[in-house]
This record gives structure tokens, sequence and C-alpha cells, in this order.
């Protein structure tokens, strides 16, 4: 099993410490953005969105998306659990594994794009949307702060996919000057620090 | 089983899809954003980050995020499968589903809300991130010609959650004059009409 990936893009990350948590053996390609390694004809013909992570299979079938990667891997090797045992567990990883993508993942990796240098001149930024983009994350550390109040992760009381999805998130954010405060948000940087002595987060 | 929607808005459309697919019976409950119905402190109780849809059981359990809620069905109500029958095609349909909504509908929504008279007032916009996201689609409708010219849905040859999320889309981007032609993308336009044609559709 072979993962294109770059070793500071937060989605192949996710991959690599969902592995880890399984126990998984791989072998990496790296694909650096930085050097545009990603827009290659020959890494399209891997994924024509030219979008990393892409797991290829020793029989030549490859699978690209973080979470279609993480799925199928599961199905492989289900133990430990991380995408839920039962259907109502299973529904409660899933939303919280989107509210992970879509309110931290997401805004703050549109706040990379459209602010920071490393971007200026390889893609058109839209700088004003960053902006708006980390007024949406202030208030969304505000509702995790109230959340992670009542349960030690986010999808419940044990570590699941969700917790990967947000810590590869937060820990991206940092290249932004996005960082959890414990003064102002103790409970989620709690989480944070709890999620982050994992072996996995090292991934 | 209550479904606090929207009719207009897209997200709530796959759900009803979805369970249009499935034959199954479900109140609805109103909640329109136009009224700004979605940010009452009543609805806040559902949905903290007032967003819809939300479903609720008979016992009080609530779920958000659309394909949260399209998975538990599923395992609920198994057939018509619409998540795939075994590991490598529910890989697929993932990997498709994400496609789907990041490539499309994620797109497409950013148009809208950055772009939209609508919008003007109720939240702040970045038109320029709106323009941005037109030319992605233009490139991914370019690129999903490409992919529908080899067989007849997104995901394989049989209908399924990746098409309620890719049809929900497009038809939401109509309000933003965002539409498949039929003499620039015939595989795309073809795809678009054979999946408007299943009575879900109309759901």
């Amino acid at each position: 099993m072979l993962l294109y990936q770059d070793p500071r893009a937060p989605n192949p990350r996710r991959v690599r410490m969902f592995l880890a948590e399984k126990g998984v053996a791989y072998d990496t390609i790296e694909v650096l953005i930085a050097n545009a390694a990603h827009q290659t004809p020959e890494f399209r013909t891997k994924n024509p969105l030219a979008l990393l992570p892409v797991i290829e299979f020793p029989d030549g079938r490859v699978l690209r998306e973080s979470m279609a990667i993480c799925r199928y891997i599961e199905e492989l090797h289900p133990e430990p659990n991380l995408f839920g045992a039962e259907p109502w567990e299973r529904a409660q990883i899933e939303m919280w594994s989107r509210h992970a993508e879509l309110e931290l993942l997401y805004p703050i990796a549109q706040v990379f794009r459209n602010t920071h240098k490393f971007w200026e001149g390889r893609i058109k930024q839209a700088p004003e949307f960053g902006q708006l983009m980390r007024e949406v994350l202030a208030e969304r550390f505000d509702w995790l702060e109230r959340e992670l109040a009542a349960r030690r992760f986010f999808a419940g009381d044990r570590f699941t996919v969700a917790d990967i999805t947000a810590v590869c998130a937060l820990d991206f954010g940092k290249v932004c000057n996005i960082r959890v405060h414990a003064e102002t948000h103790p409970h989620l940087a709690a989480w944070h620090q709890r999620v982050s002595e994992r072996p996995s987060a090292k991934a």
C-alpha cells in the first residue's frame, strides 16, 4: 500500500494518523506541493484533481479523498474501531467528523489558501474571504469550548476519526497563527493536549 | 421522524431525496432561512450551528449533518442500497460523494453566499471569492464531462448517494445562473437528465 502525500499538508496527515492508530504498515511517495509536484501530468494520472492524499494498492487500484481512504482501511482493518461500533455511534461520529471538517479544517484551509504568502503567485487569492473564515473560526472555537466541557473527545468519550480530523486541522492552523489558547478555551485546549499525546499524532 | 428543513435549500433536499429513494415516510417542519428562522434560540437547541437539515426521532434523539442523517437512514433501511454493497464499492461511492460535495456543492454554495443579493445585509460577503469559485466550477464541469463519458452515474453504473449530492448541487446552482449546457457538456447534461427523471428528484 502506497500513500502519495506531502508531509506538511493536513489531509495526508489525517490518513497517516489513521494508519498509525490501526498499526498498518505502508510506503509513501512524497508529492511536494511546494514544488508543484501535485500538478504534474504524471500525478494527475493518479488524481485528475491534483489533490493529496491518494492511496494505491498493490493490484493497481487507486483511491482518493482522505475519508474514503480511512473508511476503506477501517473495513480492511476493523480494530481499533474509529468510525463507530453500532449505528447510532456511527451516526454521531459521522456528524462530528463532518463538523471537524466543515467547521474547522475547511475554514482553516481557506485562511491559508486566501491569505498566506505561500500561495502568492501560485493561485488566485481572495484575502477578504480568508478574513471572514477567521471570524467564523473564532465563533467555532467558542462553540467547541462549550461542547468539550461535557466530554473527553469530539464524538463522545472515546477517540475516533473525528478527533483525527480536528487535531490535523488545528495543528495546521498554526501556519496562519490560528491557535487554541488555554486561557480562553481551556476545555478545547485540554482536548488538544489529550489527542496530541497519542503516539499517532507524530505520524 | 421529523425533518427540520427549508424547501429551497440544497442540503435538506439531499435528505428528502434520499428518504424518497428509500420510501421512508417522515414529517417536516419548515425552518425558513429567508425569515432567519434557523437563527432563533429555539432552533439552536436543535442545532447550535444554526444549519439545516436536522432530523429528530420520536424518542427525542437529534441528528445533524446531511450525510450523517443519510448514513443512519441507510442503516435503518438498507434497501435500496445507496452507499455501497461491499467495501470497494463503498469506497468508490464515498470518494464520489465527497467529490460531489467538495467540487460541486461547496463551490456553488460559496458563489451563492458570497455573490447573491439574497445574502446582502444578512451575512458578510466576499464577492471575489465567489468569482474564484465560479472559475473552479468551470474546470470541474470539464472534468466531470470527461468522467461521465465512461459511465452512467457518478460512482459507477448505478444511482447512489453521490448522484443525490451532485444533482442537488447543480439544481441549486441555477439561482446563481450556474448551469450545465448540453452543447458544451453533453455527458454531464445527459447524466443530469437521467437523475432528474427519477421520482425522488421531485422531493
